[in-house]
């Protein structure tokens, strides 16, 4: 099986058809992959390398220069996490740069969308709003941000005032709280150059504080979008391939980064008679991993498809366009959408594809931009026209929108004076046993949503609340475990009588989704936030708090990073693949075990959905023990 | 052949006796060395992976995203630039953070030692020193060189006031002009993710981008270090594992940083009783790989050996500790040092080995930590005190300490009003054909300083001027290359009127040496100063000079990025080991060919030195056809 969700599958069917190569077709080709690489134990630092550690004893159990195995997977793990370090963060820059022309002056398809957001960012970083205009406030706001990039003296204070004081505490016990982001990342390429820091254990800590860099930047990235878009509330809208439409210029958003999808978002609307001057129905936009959820959690926007399955959509012959930002694109789309005439367009100097349509995104004219982009498409329908598609009609409800201020708003219709007391006390009476967060990809190595189907049905059934984000959020989206209807098909009975009274409450006339969607994977510090402000409440730090993540189809450095920080700010983090670490004992004793003495938080790895459920619900009970709280068996 | 280092091939062969490994014997162990990592064409940036291009048309063309093998080998190359600009850069800001400690009064072991190159430098970046006191122009150039590391608005202004505005200009037409040296490394780090940037020119120009950062890092790095400890003039002194003392308390530095081996070195000097207190006739310091350059440079501190041969001076029996502070150092020195009693003493937190003894270094208490370091060293001393040593009675006279100020104070004794007219004007009449830097590292796959020896005696020979740096110019130093008897026996008959006016002009009664010694390899800088220099003088742009650049044995990330700012310099390039790009005929064929056309310079990879050697003078050749000088054949 290749993927639980039944458009792919038809889609993979029509791809083995039409002799179209897929992600999956790379992959068989692929096996057997390299044995050395899967354990982390290749290194390639130097032209003297590559250098690989044998498995066996008679091999070489040494590098060339003398890096051991545990050195070489410590300096690979760390190499990927500042590489997700700086995705997340040239994400975040990049947000900081809109807001700063704007503030400037120099950006006017931008604002303030949310001054809310603004205030309340500032006031937890102490900037004083006093007497500033909005647009004085931001350029504060804005000034302190690009101070997290560079080198300071103290550690990053964006991090500092969104984490807990025990946790900061913790961190600085073991130099783990980095000073800067930029100079954090290139601290780390630093010591995994060729004869610099060859110690495992001082590798990690290092990886850890890059780790905490990391935070940072999807911490300022959060922040910047909902200041400059607006802090994302409840909406219903659909998901997967069904939602294109033969007759409509059909266009996806795919990447990351919302300062472009936002305007072509607007700019759609209001370039609806334009498509039909060219006999369309209308503009149908659609999203694709996370510029996908950027745009679905503020816009209802649909997403059509995620992950490793982005070359799919192309195949139904209705797809006109694919504007594409950063981040998770892959190359391949290209070389399919040539067989289909889909336009794919490029947007961004730093992200380019040999023989994509190239359109520099610049927002000092960004609807000028966006209009050129519909354009294209609408150009790209126009030549489609006539021609036959091949639309699953395969959608699923879903709503998402599920931000920390749309959460509290929503438990403030229980308890408006103490919004968090009713999730609280649910948890303390065993109604909800615990929290487990759903984060990053689809990884073409597990049969795609698999893992994210069988962990969810597994703990809802137990009373586990669920969150989730990024590629993940975009699986519970089209398998339909993002409504009302699979709380009351999944949920266990504690569960659903907390979803259902805060779905009343709230007028839904029924209970909340079952999976809650938290936004793209720089929102992953939405969680956080969450946790952060129940561990305050409960005078406890994050670390005894029945509180977990799983990563169970991960993929990207990105989520390294992120895994990584997840477990520096105490949770059990499960890994549903087997990260390149195996080969490095010490590394993986450390990861899995040892660095619970020092921070709370450990990985999980297991393959295994079922099993990785039951590990979770164990880790969740164990800190309910630990709290004094009732527990259950599996 | 594994080295023509007859010291070293003498060590081997203890080395077998003992069955102590070595870097040889690993790189025995590693082959054959996986193909796919050589040419460049293996990717583990995604879990999904490691991906392989096959090299036959039936094998996979695309890793598992789509990546081909031209994007594969763009994105290794582009992140061990980046690898490369984060160690010089960090080396950098090591020093900045040094002298602005000095600048709070933190760190009274350090000083402004070379007020004139503070006031240069200040004047050179447009700062202003009008009524400032030493500390405070201190204070404003550290505060320049911080700006340079975050993101700014502008091109790095260390870059931009250090080259020619030629080179300013074709550099800004391909936008591959850094604003800031961490947010570049950061920026590559993005773009190198999965799913970001695909297309391997744009990735190409991003890599020429960082490299220029790679550039401001290391001309920052010789900059502050000449403002601390002086800018190097020319000294005497010895090479070889011949300077190694039986009764003597044995040191060696080792690493890049002078920032401790300064200290050391003057420490070294006070605690000479101790150590006879101790039994011993004293201290003799040693320098190893660039840290030794810089003491060689500064103080005539003997350099002991470089690169591939590390452990071996451990072999003596004689050396009581190798302290070092980063880059370059092998952790196997370690396991070696086991079985010998030498200490090896780490000093820096981001760089330890497990198995040593980690005595952190802090700038506030330079001169204690000192103390303490060779404490240890002279204690064991005392334990080895008695065991018979073995030291190779191998060793060289060595000229070193050629910085551009040291080069132009000479050539002014022979035109005191225009001190590079001498020089210009044997280039021109052709007693000089041309000017070849050679730099980089040693490599365990070429035969230790081979490469080196038979190219610069073939260029010698042809009146080519030989300038080197890093463990290049440590070959030289060790092979009697840095001598005024090597240009007697090697130089042309041009280069040897040239070699010997200005030697005479000095006072020394006899010829500058046959390679000029011009520092560690940051300090590759000088040899640019230089080059700038001249082609300012001539009025023409640095891609038409008769010079080039080889780095014939090279070895690290940091080579690799100083080899491609090089090239962007307008300079030909010389690789004398295969990089890791074959795999990617596109990215090969613009590295080689392609990128003359946008920057002048090139890169020639040829591992026969003598072939090298031809294909060099040749460039040259070529370059003085294109200024209308006279030209040779081989
Ligand atoms: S850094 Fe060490 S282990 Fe890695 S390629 Fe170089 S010699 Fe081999
Ligand atoms: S980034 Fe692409 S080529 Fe590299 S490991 Fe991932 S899927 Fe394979
Ligand atoms: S040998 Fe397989 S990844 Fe290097
Ligand atoms: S397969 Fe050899 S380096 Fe990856
Ligand atoms: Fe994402
Ligand atoms: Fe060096």
């Amino acid at each position: 099986m290749r993927s639980r969700d039944s458009a792919v599958s038809l889609m993979l069917e029509a791809a083995q058809k039409e002799a179209i190569e897929t992600t999956w077709d790379r992959l068989d080709a692929q096996l057997p992959q390299c044995g050395f690489g899967e354990l982390g134990v290749c290194c390639r630092h130097c032209m003297q390398g590559p250098c690989r550690i044998s498995p066996f004893e008679d091999g070489p159990q040494r590098g060339i220069c003398g890096a051991t195995a545990d050195t070489m997977v410590a300096r690979g793990l760390v190499r990927a996490i500042a590489a997700g370090a700086a995705a997340h963060s040239g994400h975040a820059k990049h947000l900081a740069h809109t807001l700063h022309k704007w503030v400037k002056g120099q950006a006017p398809d931008y604002n303030v969308k949310n001054e809310a957001k603004l205030r309340a960012v500032a006031a937890r970083q102490g900037i004083s709003a006093d007497g500033l205009s909005v647009r004085e406030l931001a350029a504060k706001v804005v000034a302190s941000v690009f101070s997290q990039f560079a080198e300071g003296e103290e550690p990053l204070a964006w991090a500092g005032a969104t984490v807990t004081t025990g946790r900061v505490e913790a961190l600085a016990k073991l130099g783990a709280l980095p000073v800067g982001i930029d100079s954090s990342i290139a601290e780390m390429m630093h010591r995994t150059h060729l004869g610099v820091d060859a110690d495992p254990v001082n590798l990690l800590l290092g990886g850890i504080s890059c780790a905490i860099a990391d935070y940072t930047g999807c911490h300022i990235g959060t922040d910047l979008a909902d200041i400059l878009f607006g802090t994302p509330v409840p909406v219903v809208s659909e998901a997967n391939m069904g939602v294109l439409k033969e007759n409509s210029v059909n266009i996806a958003v795919h990447g990351h980064n919302p300062v472009l999808s936002e305007v072509i978002v607007r700019i759609a609307g209001e370039m609806q008679d334009e498509a039909k001057a060219a006999g369309a129905d209308g503009i149908v936009l659609v999203g694709i991993c996370c510029t996908g959820n950027e745009v679905l959690m503020r816009h209802g926007i649909p997403p059509v498809t995620h992950g490793v399955s982005q070359e799919l959509p192309i195949l139904t012959g209705a797809l006109d366009a694919i504007v594409v930002d950063y981040q998770c694109v892959y190359p391949s789309i290209v070389e399919v959408a040539r067989c289909y005439g889909t336009k794919v367009i490029t947007t961004m100097s730093i992200a380019k594809i040999q023989g994509s349509t190239h359109l520099e995104f610049v927002e000092e004219d960004a609807a000028g931009k966006a209009k050129e982009i519909i354009g294209v498409a609408i150009e790209a329908f126009k030549a489609r026209k006539g021609r036959p598609v091949n639309i699953p009609q395969v959608k699923s409800k879903v709503v998402a929108g599920f931000s920390v201020e749309a959460i509290v708003a929503a438990l403030a219709k229980l308890d408006a004076a103490d919004p968090l007391k009713p999730v609280i006390d649910n948890i303390v009476n065993g109604n909800i046993q615990g929290v487990v967060l759903f984060a990053g990809c689809n990884n073409v190595k597990v049969p795609q949503d698999h893992n994210y189907l069988v962990m969810a049905e597994e703990l809802a059934k137990r009373d586990v609340l669920l969150l989730a984000t990024g590629c993940g959020a975009g699986a519970y989206a089209r398998q339909g475990l993002m409504t009302p209807e699979a709380t009351e098909k999944y949920a266990g009975p504690g569960l659903k009588i907390v979803l259902t009274a805060i779905g009343e409450a709230n007028g839904l006339g029924g209970p909340l989704p079952l999976v809650l969607h938290m936004g793209s994977c720089v929102d992953n510090t939405r969680a956080v936030d969450l946790t952060v402000a129940i561990a305050n409440k409960l005078g406890v730090d994050i670390d005894k708090l029945p509180v977990a993540a799983s990563a169970p189809e991960f993929k990207t450095e990105k989520a390294v990073a992120i895994g990584t920080w997840a477990v520096a700010s105490g949770l059990p983090v499960h890994l549903g693949l087997v990260p390149p670490v195996l080969g490095g004992p010490q590394v993986t004793s450390i990861l899995t075990a040892g660095i619970k003495d020092l921070l709370g938080g450990y990985f999980i790895v297991e393959t295994d959905p079922q099993k990785a459920a039951e590990k979770l619900f164990a880790a969740i009970q164990e800190r309910r023990a630990g709290l004094g709280l009732g527990t259950r068996q599996w």
